[in-house]
């Protein structure tokens, strides 16, 4: 195989998994060339005219949709670790004999362990998705047969738009949907919010299965995926584990530390000016994440300020936000509780998008650069402020990509981290994995400072007198070492276990092999 | 050119405008080969991070666009009789000498009568659309360039998707949208609703651009036109005139003549069954299809009946059923008052199509054939069931086929018609364009009778013993020819001015040119 240096100076395959693939270039430096990829053209002559496609089981609607050997079959992770369908779908492979699949869902979970022995057996060949835990584990051990490949939300969109990933049987598991195919997350004992995340292999597979343990009569209202793309439908039992789907318990965090990280980052974004009348905001799920909602909130009611939208994940904090009208909308990909649930099932201006509208980079423009602001994670981020999402300092690939990079192109993006971690520095010299290059990151904020980059003058300049304990990223670094001592490296083998792909497509870094 | 007898016994040519067509093969009978229109992939790179995508105005925006000889502008109806914008986009070109333009309109309207001189000058080389008034008569004097072609509204999306029409520029007017290119008809001064004609042109043309006259900051909600697709947006002063864009006063017919049509219509659903719990049903928009559906609710209240759902063209007489719980839903194509603006603005069971759920025939399904009952007009029907609804008896081309074509494919479809109109039989020997084969059309009422297709015995079992006046297609066409005479044929040329296409995409016949 043969390896060149890619634009940010990590060497790469040209080729994966048999297939040529492209060099990071850099960022904005590579443009696609060609057609989208172009579905065949179905005739009504060969769906049934009054709309019923139901099937009586989901190996009747796999047998049907043609499964064979080396097939390309995705799925959704809205229900996250209450997943009940992938392992099915394999579990009918491997009952008919299919061998050589690519499994390429949107994200895999724990819940998906039971998937390892069809990656031994040859059942599936390999998963082309973030991993998180075991098929993690297992794939950082080098343990899979194919080399996986993580793309980011929009990436995966772009990847089954641009026909880089031909998908040939889309199974879409969904709470609410009709016999004719469409489906919604909103309603139903396996709500998952929306359904944003199967859009694309609804519009570009060969077939397309929906499942469901609610079907009602025609029409499923609202449609997230239109039936107009659905070849079968499936009537199930049960396809997800709600409380496993929704936590119902996102909470804000009550470390200290972090509420410090949270308490500094909306500090930072007010002396800043980004939080202004009409501002928009994106922040995650997680403890931190929240948190920082919670301050925005109270800046913004001191202030008399009200935004325009926040970019969910969304929480009952945003949610809170939206019925106390601090901001207009909620611009929605996934729900991460009940209460986003019901949000989006009730107000109109709790809107499902998808990636398509808010991470493509191979359309028209999307939302990502529209925000105004964007608080990320990240495990890992080094001194030229590249940050790395996916593996830990020891090697392994335990993360997904998620919308991380998709997000990077907002107007600023801040990374509150921790400056370390069970006393393993996270700001490094260099990143085990770059996900995001460091030209995209803005501010680095650890409870020890803050590290602006170069790159924002205008930030450093409005921050320099607010009080604020800006410092320069290798301070950082040097601090963490300071403390922790100098981290040393993972033990790596040769072996390319993954690949991590930028937003156009391109290669912008791999894992390898972990071997202790 | 050469000529060929298609499935349905009519000459159709086997070339339109310099391209190789496809005669019609019968119902069903052609099942389409190959893939999808692929637009070519773009890249965030070329344009704007931050989502602001506005130009000075729509001539800048055409420049942009790279307006030349020969191209497809696309534009859509919603606006019907008050659009202000395709005659500015023939005035920019005529401006800047652009010639031999294919307008590629979901429907024209009198209003764009103005354009008569750019298809005199070259400007436009053709129209192929439903040209009402004006264009249409100009169109069968045979005065135009190039041949029109008609499609009905499931067709147009087809024949985009399939590649048969290239899109080079779309121009969507909004009354709503945002600098992003998210666009709405719900909010503004120029409400039409809904924007589902320009669907297929905002997925498929390689340029789009949305005009508005009522930009709001990002994001616009709903959007019915995806900024994603967007390259360019325009705000203009005025792009629509209100009161003709929408009537404000659809009105019940009057006509006792036509009143009898609608209570022996609803009378016939009732005796025959197709009223029943959790029904389907589309009326049109025309007087007579309003009476019907107040018959139908009156029926429906009698019985303690509900229906599921009501496909529109929307009307205060289906938003008033949905309001009052005796639909679950309205399927809504096109609203056609305030009432209808309204209510999907407000309602979520008041739900926005497109041609693409609803009727694109080269789909996997769509929602026609689910409908139980649709209600239909047309010009002349024949004593073979055949009908037709683009020209009038004298041969002028005078009307549009909407989705009437697409209706067809409902489990029941009626035609209420006067027998005669101007003392000319509409129930005729042989229609004088055949725009739907009669094994589609069941049910003919008119008030001398009704003639129910002898493929529908179900239906005849049903009707016999109810006392409504049945007939045969013949007796009824006798009896037209009886208190009319046998009408005399038009006057017309070998000179094709119109194809008249099937829901595949085949031509299913011809409009020639009218010689007085």
């Amino acid at each position: 195989m043969e390896f060149v240096k890619n634009a940010i100076g990590k060497l790469v395959p040209t080729e994966i998994n048999g297939e040529q693939v492209i060099p990071f270039k850099g960022v904005g430096k590579y443009k696609p060339e060609g057609k989208k990829h172009a579905p065949y053209i179905p005739s009504n002559v060969d769906f049934p005219l009054d709309g019923n496609k139901t099937v009586s089981s989901l190996k009747e609607a796999l047998i049907k949709a043609g499964l064979k050997d080396g097939m390309t079959i995705s799925t959704h992770h809205h229900f996250r670790n209450g997943d009940l369908i992938a392992n099915q779908i394999f579990d009918i492979a491997k009952e008919l004999s299919v061998k050589n699949l690519r499994w390429f869902p949107s994200a895999s979970f724990p819940c998906h362990e039971h998937l390892i022995q069809y990656l031994e057996d040859g059942t599936i060949q390999r998963i082309e998705a973030s991993m998180n835990g075991p098929l993690g584990k297992f794939c950082s051990e080098g343990k899979m047969k194919g080399t996986a490949v993580l793309r980011s939300h929009g990436g995966r969109y772009q990847a089954v738009q641009d026909g880089e990933v031909k998908i040939d049987i889309a199974v879409i598991g969904a709470a609410c949907a009709d016999p004719f195919g469409n489906a919604n997350g909103l309603f139903g004992q396996s709500t998952s919010g929306l359904l944003g995340f199967a859009l694309a292999d609804s519009q570009y597979a060969d077939k397309v299965i929906v499942v469901t343990d609610n079907m009602v009569p025609f029409p499923c209202i609202p449609w997230q995926i239109q039936g107009n793309y659905v070849d079968y439908t499936v009537k199930m039992n049960k396809i997800g584990i709600p409380e496993k789907i929704i936590s119902g318990t996102t909470k804000i965090t009550k470390s200290p530390d972090r509420l410090l990280l949270a308490e500094m980052t909306a500090k930072f974004c007010d002396v800043t000016g980004i939080i202004q009348e009409g501002f928009s905001f994106q922040t995650g799920a997680g403890g931190t994440s929240l948190a920082v909602s919670e301050y925005f909130a109270n800046i913004m009611k001191k202030k008399g300020i009200k935004g325009r939208f926040a970019r969910g994940g969304s929480n009952k904090y945003l949610v809170k936000m939206l019925e106390e009208g601090l901001i207009d909308y909620i611009l929605d990909g996934q729900t991460f509780d009940l209460d986003g649930v019901r949000s989006m099932a009730e107000n109109p201006n709790h809107v499902w998008t998808s990636p398509f509208t808010s991470y493509n980079y191979h359309s028209k423009g999307n939302f990502a650069g529209i925000l105004d602001v964007v608080i990320l994670g990240a495990t890992e981020v080094d001194i030229n402020f590249n940050a790395n999402v996916v593996t830990h300092s020891d090697g392994y690939l335990l993360h997904g990509i998620g919308g991380w990079q998709n997000c990077l192109f907002s107007k600023t993006v801040i990374l509150p981290l921790p400056l370390f971690r069970d006393r393993i520095p996270v700001v490094v010299d260099e990143v085990t994995t770059v996900c995001g290059p460091g030209e995209l990151i803005d501010v680095i904020v650890t409870e020890r400072g803050i590290a602006i980059n170069p790159k924002r003058k205008d930030l450093i300049d409005k921050a320099k007198n607010s009080g604020l304990p800006l410092k320069t990223i290798r301070e950082l670094k040097d601090e963490a070492e300071k403390i922790c001592g100098k981290p040393t490296k993972p033990k790596l083998g040769d072996k390319v276990v993954a690949a991590i792909k930028w937003v156009d497509g391109t290669v912008i870094d791999v894992v390898r092999q972990v071997l202790e």
